[in-house]
């Protein structure tokens, strides 16, 4: 089983990336369940703007997109801005959406039988709104929402301490992170041995 | 199986709905489904403003609250206003949360193996967003989103007919109505035939 | 001048209100200003559900009406549930676009000329996304909304203590509030004396 | 007096873009008053993902940044996809948000006494919801917020034509447009005028 997390982050590289701290902190309970996991820093790569699958003129998307298709399990992982995904993160889901017309064998959205979550880290505020709006994107366009797949961290009101300098210790967050890892093997895994039935769900 | 849909329309009694008209086409393919369907209008009940399962004092949500735990699907059905889910449909969401440090046989969360969708309704706009926050508020808190169960309809931007009065004859809404139906089907199905592994999920 | 902060806590009565203890240390700032204050608890008052003026029947909502009228500033007060607004404050919302269809003698929508802020408390997340919400709804039906008008407290992600309980000393949530009191006041002050001129923004 | 227009598409150059279309609509009533309007395709500058306000290493924002501190008002354009602002939106409010620290003579912050809007074009929704984001992010770092300054259009539910392609021709939109541009007016010519008062709202 294979579980892709697109780090959204607005630095490259091998810039600290607090969001890739939480990341690593639940790939853990994915390699306890024997899940390979791959994470991509998605502004290393030139990817277009644009609502289709390739862009052309040096587009990287693609190379990204046939890392989605070959994985079970997705996983969304933002800062957050002024409260906010970013604009990154905001690309993805632009990208994702400009497959979303493409179909599996069934004719059902290739997206089918494919489970979501988020990863949400920040200073102080908006961890949820990001993660309603990246949850509901990925559910509109064909993936599964396994409950508690939402795993964030964010600090008091104002400016203050990011995620790992902020000591990686929050039980909340832990706790969340474990059933996020979990949950979404158990539905990848269901999935995997009974897909979607092929009714009421194709693309005309 | 049983479907319940809670219509947080600001109108009572026998007012016309129109996110109730679009719940009842919904409904005719869960009646195709053998799926038992009930329709709640939250607003003819007394339910009071607080977080916990029962607030006293003549508090009806309990009445309600009933018919939530007994029901394998929940879907929430809201109108639109200044692009918001109504203030039924958000203190739904807070007693739906009220109720959810309540726990399973197995110690996990009580909507665990419960699937849920949404339906909206407007003149105009807003359906995305009130969406995206109540299929995020059911999955934070234990229920299942299977892709595409988001259905709704709004107008042309400004003033101007709602749902009913619109003709109830919008092909993008009727298909992801559908679509809606059998998605909540299968995936109550396969909860009901196979529940969630009891595995990095149960509450402390 | 005259100030108005609707407190939307779910909670009514002499209940502690951790929305109202920080709407009191905004107060402070009125107070030094000369600006008269007085903080309603919606929740106390019989409010209908509904998006008109007087939903009749002992709907209460026209006695909170008169005071929005006659203030100068309007400040709405919010705790958060799950990372919204909550329902007090979403139905107040709707009463208040209720009411903007009515003009003032200019023909413009009668909020044009006060001014609209945001006081939010919670646990841990949602503040910023409350804020945008209510400031847009107030910006939308005629409020005049200054900089820097939006003060709140969360706490660190998951449970813990409310703004009263963590000791009401967040230096940025203090500096926030000084400064929304300061700009409300300069606004509502340049508006009685130079109202907005009348072109282009009356109602047809 | 000066507007600034930017047009947050996800295509450059000289395609067809809905949101300009609108933003042309609104020009005219610029034209009417005297006001100085300038478009600026995001797109076509090579802007850097960060929070600061010159990512160095060929970043084009600080052009536009010279351009937003020339300017008077401030609108920005978006188009929606899966009833979200799009990521170069959510880009230039980062980049906005990487220059709130510096201040003017006064020591307040750079954007006080400028006022800003917002131009939404979608096939069907999410508009409300993108305003609402982009005012308060504009409000929440300096920008003031003056009445219905949120100019949109979107179509009805499901696939469709998109704003030029509809004839451009909407009540609704029309009014609004013209709103928008006579309130940014009548504010900034105001602040220009009488700017906020220093007191309360210098950064430390």
């Amino acid at each position: 089983m294979k579980a892709l997390f697109l780090n959204c982050s607005l630095k490259g590289g091998d810039t600290t990336s607090h969001t890739e701290g939480l990341i690593n902190d639940i790939i853990l309970h994915f390699d306890a369940l024997g899940v390979d996991t791959e994470v991509v820093r998605v502004v290393d790569y030139n990817v277009a703007f644009g609502v289709t699958e390739d862009e052309g003129d040096g587009d990287e998307w693609p190379s990204i997109f046939e890392k989605v298709k070959a994985a079970d399990i997705l996983v969304i992982g933002t800062p957050l801005w002024l409260g906010e995904k970013s604009s990154v993160a905001t690309q993805v889901i632009e990208r994702l959406y400009g497959g979303s017309s493409l179909t599996n064998e069934e004719g059902q959205a290739i997206y089918y039988n494919k489970v979501g979550g988020v990863v949400v880290t920040g200073n102080e505020d908006g961890a949820k709104h990001a993660c309603a709006s990246i949850l509901y994107g990925l559910s509109h366009i064909g993936f599964t929402v396994p409950p508690n797949v939402d795993t964030y961290w964010v600090g008091e009101a104002g400016p203050g301490d990011s995620y790992i300098d902020a000591g990686r210790d929050n039980a909340f967050t832990k706790s969340h992170g474990k059933t996020m890892a979990y949950n979404l093997y158990h539905f990848a895994k269901q999935l995997k041995e009974t897909p979607i039935p092929v009714e009421g769900n194709t693309m005309e």
